[in-house]
């Protein structure tokens, strides 16, 4: 039996979401200014190590245990032409996370992570939802169940990210319908589709709005049920989850922010516990962290999803750790304080 | 006896420099696009791969023997109230890096780099350059000697940085004489100075340019001398070095990023085999870098010197050779390529 039976049990769960330790970033910020460097001068180091004491609820962060979580899915929009893959290379990377060959398990391997991957049922691609709504709610309570229950216990931070053909797509229809605008605004290139594919991947999303929009309003949980894919609602299930037990989050690209930033629109400050690791050069992902007020961590134009960005921002935090638990105070150094 | 003697030898030096192998570069671009990702999806990771593989002069790039090496030096300037800190936190600082308590201390291990930290001459500060020139001839050789000579023997990554009270001061002046403009252009906050610290830092840096404009013309080793500093100088010829035994460098923030300039004012492509790591919060930074034509691969808010930037970025480099060292290629693991 799934965690979420209905989508009132969920949405319920979705408003009911902890806050963090205002005492334990007091603690960091106080800790800081005494530390053998000007005040200020680790820049955004200092603010994460704060921002995981908070989410931890711990004054001295931790990160022995980062938990990598990839969800992988198939969509029936790939019907439409939006990807220069074959779907079947979904299911193709999945083996290759399995035999060790991909980005990503170079990338948790470099970060000391542990990764787990999930596959959420490939061989029964979501629907085309420029036709249908992509999954009715036992899919999408089921993949949002999943999603939560794959947080594992003891993780003191969750990098998350998704594989699957189509999801450029399923990512801009749901940024498109939480935010206003259509497919000229949010589809990109995706894995590299080129000017027909693009085109195709527009049509895709606006005929998608066309034919929802008027049922979904503003409803951020149908939104995600009939515009994105399970990998999607497994990563707003793992991100409530996290919330939850107190493990702060690194967000992937495109993708992976979309599916999260459901959650956002359905409570101010359900994404305070995450950041945006990296800004992808998805067409539409710097827009979508604007749009949640987040700042990525990272810019390097990296668009492969994977969890890739959030398993290569760990090692800012891990600094961000090691800077706050290893450095001298000015007392304990004998350095002068300003003057 | 240092290893530059006269300032004619160094010019010959900083004019004959080795190029690239392209062919290792070539082969870097030629591995990523079969490896298991879209093409160019890794953004700058596989860029960076390309960049270390070329000055490596190696078709695999390793990142084994990382170094970290940190120059300080003490500033005259400090006389004209250039910081809101004593001039003696360099050398305590010097014993904070000796004792393991600073920033650096952390993320150089965290690196699993090596952290030499040499001091040069604090005892004796240079002369306060808004009255005359801050080194003589030998000072100045001596100091670039110093840093030619630290790069280490079968390093494969150089990451540079400094340790100055005053020295922000020194490196606007230098980069207001190597490329235009004045103290209100280059002159920022440093350690944290307040608008009247920010005034006297402006009003230092163009008494600089004043009294030593006319001598110096566009003469960047000159300008290196007269308004440098001897850890400035010491970071151009760990430059140099580097550049000529094939290992590749990470400048760190403003100051150190200044003091590689010149080497650049005097040979279009001299810091080809340097990358800026990050982009500090002083305010010239990101000038600077532009000017140069580089794009730094974080930012961070950071400003706070000794390496600390390199030091971090590091990881994103191991990244890029994990990457193309480690994933599999679309016939090894199975995966359809584009249709």
């Amino acid at each position: 039996m799934p965690r979420f039976t209905s989508l009132a049990g969920l949405y319920a769960a979705c408003r009911e979401l902890p806050e963090g330790d205002e005492g334990a970033a007091a603690a960091v910020a106080e800790r800081q200014a005494r530390l053998t460097k000007p005040p200020g001068s680790l820049g955004r180091l200092e603010t994460l190590a704060a921002w995981l004491a908070r989410w931890q609820r711990q004054p001295m962060p931790t990160l022995e245990h980062v938990q990598v979580l990839v969800f992988a899915g198939n969509h029936g929009v790939t019907a439409q032409g939006v990807s220069p893959y074959p779907a079947a290379v979904t299911a193709q990377m999945v083996a290759n996370f399995s035999a060790g060959g991909a980005a990503i398990n170079q990338l948790a391997a470099l970060a000391a992570a542990r990764l787990d991957v999930i596959p959420l049922a490939l061989e029964r691609p979501t629907r085309d939802f420029t036709e249908m709504p992509a999954m009715d709610e036992a899919e999408f309570l089921d993949a949002v169940s999943v999603g939560h229950d794959a947080v594992g216990a003891g993780a003191d931070l969750l990098c998350l990210g998704e594989m699957g053909i189509g999801n450029t797509t399923a990512g801009a229809a749901v940024a498109a319908a939480l935010f206003g605008g259509g497919g000229a605004r949010w589809a990109g290139r995706g894995t590299g589709v080129d000017d027909a594919g693009l085109a195709r991947k527009r049509a895709a999303v606006d005929a998608a709005l066309a034919r929802h929009a008027p049922l979904l309003g503003r409803d951020p949980l149908r939104i995600a049920m009939a515009l994105g894919g399970r990998e999607l609602a497994a990563i707003l299930g793992a991100t409530l989850a996290a919330r939850r037990r107190g493990v702060p989050v690194l967000l992937d690209g495109f993708v992976c922010t979309a599916a999260a930033a459901a959650l956002a629109r359905l409570a101010a400050g359900a994404l305070d516990h995450a950041q945006v690791a990296h800004v992808s050069s998805e067409a539409g992902h710097r827009m979508l962290a604007e749009e949640l007020g987040m700042v990525p961590l990272l810019d390097l134009g990296m668009r492969l999803g994977e969890a890739s960005g959030a398993a290569l921002a760990v090692h800012v935090l891990r600094a961000a750790v090691a800077c706050h638990s290893g450095m001298a105070t000015f007392a304990e150094a004998g350095v002068s304080d300003r003057s």
